[in-house]
């Protein structure tokens, strides 16, 4: 069993921020910025992309909600709403989870982009890749 | 009038990944990693947090079959799906977007997050302060 099933069926405690019948929010163990928070569904599923729409939709809700809750609480300046898919894309627990993150003016989170530059033949041919699955 | 509306009005071209009544793809003109796409809907809301829930469902929807197609474009071995909310949180365009963002093993894309330890006592103190809310 997962560790997040473990957590939802009581086994692993856990500070609850909410709770329903499909659904299980608590802070994260690791606050990445304070008021750090997972919601995940209460049913197991690898990841996100795994998920029924039905589900994806009422946890999308949840999150928003909480998520506004959340900032309200910790006066935060801004919320980072973020769901890893893979180990690749940074998923450690593989049960989805959905982050809220607040961030705060000059905090330490670092999310670095670096571009890379695609010409207009290199951007129509991603496109088509695309629009071809 | 914001950029995104001006992308989705026409003024501004895009690399159109998918378009509905409600709903617009495009690939971010700035690929973080190739494949990024953002999702944005056609009505503007300044941020995710302001969007009402049935718009949210449809979106949130929405990301997730286009992630699973342009994870399958790419070959990608991860998917992060990410909403910024606030400027603090890195949001650069204040209209609503979902990046969806491929990863690959050993890109260069850094999300790091550094751990802010707290006391059982803060957790708690955390906790009802967002159950307040």
């Amino acid at each position: 069993m997962c560790i997040f099933c473990k957590i939802i069926n009581g086994e692993i405690p856990s500070y609850k921020v909410y709770e329903d019948t499909d659904f299980l929010a608590f802070l994260d163990i690791s606050q990445a910025e304070i008021g750090h928070t997972l919601v995940v569904p209460k049913k197991h599923f690898d990841n996100f992309l795994e998920m029924d729409d039905k589900t994806a939709e009422k946890l999308i809700v949840l999150v928003k909600k909480l998520a506004l809750k959340i900032k309200k609480a910790t006066n935060a300046s801004g919320i980072n709403i973020l769901n890893n898919n893979g180990a690749a894309a940074g998923q450690s627990v593989n049960h989805v989870h959905f982050h809220i993150i607040p961030r705060y003016e000059n905090d330490d989170l670092v999310m670095k982009f670096t571009e890379h530059k695609l010409s207009q033949e290199d951007f129509i041919s991603l496109l088509n890749k695309i629009k071809q699955e």
